[in-house]
């Protein structure tokens, strides 16, 4: 099988197995971790914020961030189709108590305007009408195929957020892909936003673990919501090891990048409608996406159906050679 | 002052106010209080279904039913711009626990199309994905501007949630309105939803109150969140007696809409973009609401700002004269 | 039938029902009512704070106090069998979000010492521990027959409150009969408290709704909460001129309350285990409660079992005569 | 250091850290990792539930079962000082609806007989009344000292709570303990619960990782609870492998107890006021715990205040040797 539903599928390779066996450990609950503490201190300082927690999955670090901005009742604009409002199960709403509105991509896919969100927000009104009180962004968006936000526009948004009164969270599960691909560090790309999250489980391949980053108050204050949630576990520094293993990693996603453009070159040449992926997602356009997975399937290549096209997700267990023996397999079974 | 900001402002007339002060009542905690009963059983008869319970407000109507149709990060669907989304301070998200998906106005003002219900609602995913579970209805739909759904229309968009396995709550707050505008009946524009609210505060001149309606058993499980979202009144007989009144003023409406079209002509003779009003509500499309709202005001006629335009709205305590004169010192405003 | 179920069975006057009937009202979500706006001026003053607000019910009182309160997952201390803990449906827990302890009566019945305040409250622990953050007082005490705190014993228990940090709500549905049993005015049992909430359809007979009262800030908060819950009703102005009637008749309970010793006198006479009531409560202890009650309904006479036993309420519906009639009554139910 | 606070700071020993270093994993999200699948399997069988779920935590597992066990406002009886009261930063309230009623040790420390369960449960009542439907049970009970609920009581429990309609969840995070001291089997223990939470990372030295276990359906809708709070991690066998190992020892606890009834000798032979412990904890009374918690760290002991006393748990990374030189070094504190 040659699995292209996710990033998520990439297993812990020697080194990280390695590192988590000898990783030394603490009760993370009592105490601090001291693996799980270098690695908060480390994504901290790659993301420019003052304090990071992990969180077992992105899930959680998204939750745990909504529930601290919003009040009950609040409002926060988020993109269409971004993961907050499509694949966490509800929970901005019935958990963080917040009411969803859902900004169109008028700057191109996965991408809204600072404009959007200045019109969205719009202004204080009285007492019985609803308080819009939070931003959040997703970069690299995954249901528009991993399009990523550039740092200029990252920063206009988080103005626009910010002149409107609104908090502004980054989901940066995917943070590294877009930072890659831009050529830019991570902490550029989340400059100026109150709360991150990213995660190690994606495309960098730790078996599970995602951080949640801010100021410390806000860590804190997330830690006691951490534990509220059930995540707060006890010899973390085990997982944690190979969470530091995956942040060395950051520049192999160039790899996954070249792979996912293959991808979606010989595609197109197999008479897809494919967009150019701008980082390890690619997007295609088929007339009945249903049976041509269950086909696909058959033939030994797995992807997903998404927003109602199929999305590829290139990762690092699967090698340039694996691309090319997909794009045969997806060309004898179109044949067929 | 010509108060057009809304038919919440109706006050009680002679007429109802001697209903009141003559009501029979009861502890309609402990036993069913008789004047209450009487205006639930009448109020479930109008709209055909089995049973009905009076709240004291809209709001926690619908806020029962949604709570008693989803679970906890259930998706619902639901017009844009609707009552549920933008006027009830995010009940349906933090307190109902749902979360929206807006519908777009793809069938006219205010409508959206059964195909729109089809393709929202897609098809139930592996565990990890959303459910959808509801649909909600609007008729008339304020924020529109007080458009109808037509009896066809509903049935079709009826049709479509139960094929996709929703439920069905419909907001009809001025259900009346709608009814009198197409000359059916309020049980033809509920039929096959699984909950209707009605509101008796608007329209129809009752001090306060509305009523959720639906199955027997629907009514039993209302009573008991009722009590828990505080609006198990006691002696609720006296506001009850004001109910049983108003709803003998349904057809008046037409008087009300009568002298919406008068206003929206009016408006439209002074040179504002007004649209022809369906039912009682008319929005004109001005450069900017705000500044024209205030010097309005400042000539005795009040109304609102919404969605970027100003809403006017006609009710029972504004008579034909009050329309013109309202005109006069309209254009008298804009002529300053 | 001579009902003792409640004093919330009590049903409006003549005076009563014709001050609603000549009311003058308004929008009271647009602008204040002016009635409404009347009695929550009265009632704030009778309170001695800075504002009140109306709402339909006492839960929904005691509610939103307890939701502006608490922090999500707070502990929150108060009386063993009261109102909050017992008969509001859980709502001080699933939506105001507190985990309760129930302090038992070390102080006579319904009655708990500041010592045991300060040892519930504890000292504040590490991250992963409860915060305890509220204590909720009852005054006059449902559950354990009407019993009153007075005014030294209520100051102690604040003052233990406020060293431990602790904010107070006083759930004062019936402070009315405590002020009238101890001979002091509420604002004397109400002082120091943060918030309290006092009920206008029990003794003193309106047809519904209580108030809220406690500092502008809360109340201005608390007005939106109170739209979220769904208690935001229009021309409420109808129901609050009753309770500017209500609010006449205070000192009117001190019938109730000698109603109440004549009734427990007469109970005790017939055999039964009865306490000397402290206000409008009398709870009597018999081998069979739900047994008595059943008959004693066949021979017109309503009370309720609480707590293992029976608990009758007098109130002004009720004459002395009434209570004389009732005794006769039962005693003729004991006898056969 | 001597660390007798918890056996949650057992580390995971050389065994562990290689199967970890081994594991088959899988995307547990999107499939079952295989090692996950086999934990789960295996730690069902050992319960005789059809089906159980990992999870990060304890906190979580408690939770999840309590979310599915109760609908909002329903109110659950559990133990005076059990877990899911006191630690669980009140999930069972805020975040599972469910208003608690402690039930006291009548039945002997940390035990409640299957009469207050009863008389606790009481009858159904009218619509506004609360409705009692959960027991929560804890065995090993942790703040009455590790006590143990034998299986005949546990038995009359279950029925108990069957008779009136209760669902019944058991919190065994320690039912390891419960079973070694019992010479019973876990299953046994756990016979007639409707779902049990069980810990991996307490005194069986795994790094993190709890399980909750039921029926097949409710570990289904569980899986999708466990996905909303944030615990689905993806390749999580790496520490379900750990779990793994820990099930091979729970006979290595008898170790721990044997240790701990050394400890509870020796401090008694201290002058300290303490009980014959039943498992591996050892609960002393003293004075000031905070201050003589404060000199023993000084001397390198360390142990935690809970409930008044001071509580010590044995765990296996302390030898007998250990035992003998923690309690030298507290007679040396004690002396000075």
């Amino acid at each position: 099988m040659i699995d292209l539903r996710s990033d998520t599928v990439t297993k812990p390779d020697e080194r990280m197995r390695e590192a988590m066996a000898r990783a030394e450990v603490g009760d993370d609950v009592l105490e601090r971790d001291p693996t799980m503490q270098a690695l908060e201190e480390r994504t901290a300082e790659l993301l420019g914020t003052e304090a990071a927690l992990w969180v077992p999955t992105g899930c959680m670090g998204n939750t745990i961030a909504l529930m601290l901005h919003l009040r009950r009742g609040d409002r926060f604009l988020a993109s269409a189709g971004s993961h907050v409002l499509g694949m966490e199960l509800g929970t901005p709403a019935w958990l963080a108590g917040g009411l969803p509105e859902a900004l169109a991509w008028d700057a191109g896919p996965g991408r809204f305007s600072a404009a959007a969100v200045r019109e969205a927000a719009g202004a204080p009104g009285p007492y019985f009408t609803l308080r819009t009180s939070l931003l959040c962004l997703e970069n690299t968006h995954n249901s528009a195929g991993g399009t990523v936000t550039p740092v200029a526009e990252h920063e206009e948004l988080v103005a626009a957020a910010r002149q409107a009164g609104l908090a502004v969270h980054l989901d940066g599960a995917r943070i590294w892909n877009a930072a890659v691909a831009l050529g830019v560090t991570p902490a550029q790309l989340a400059a100026g936003a109150d709360t991150v999250q990213v995660c190690l489980s994606k495309g960098l391949g730790a078996p599970m673990g995602s951080l949640v980053a801010g100021t410390a108050a806000f860590v804190a204050e997330a830690r006691r919501v951490r534990k509220m949630l059930g995540g707060g576990v006890r010899q973390g520094g085990i997982v944690a090891a190979a969470g530091l293993v995956a942040l060395d990693r950051i520049d192999d996603l160039a790899g996954d990048h070249a792979n996912a453009a293959r991808l979606a070159e010989g595609l197109a040449a197999l008479g897809l409608e494919v967009g150019t992926p701008q980082t390890n997602i690619v997007m295609a356009s088929v007339p009945d996406p249903g049976a041509l997975l269950e086909r696909m399937t058959a033939a030994g290549v797995l992807a997903v159906p998404m927003a109602g096209r199929i999305r590829f997700i290139t990762h690092r267990d699967l090698s340039a050679a694996d691309i090319t023996e997909a794009l045969e397999r997806i060309a004898a079974v179109l044949q067929d």
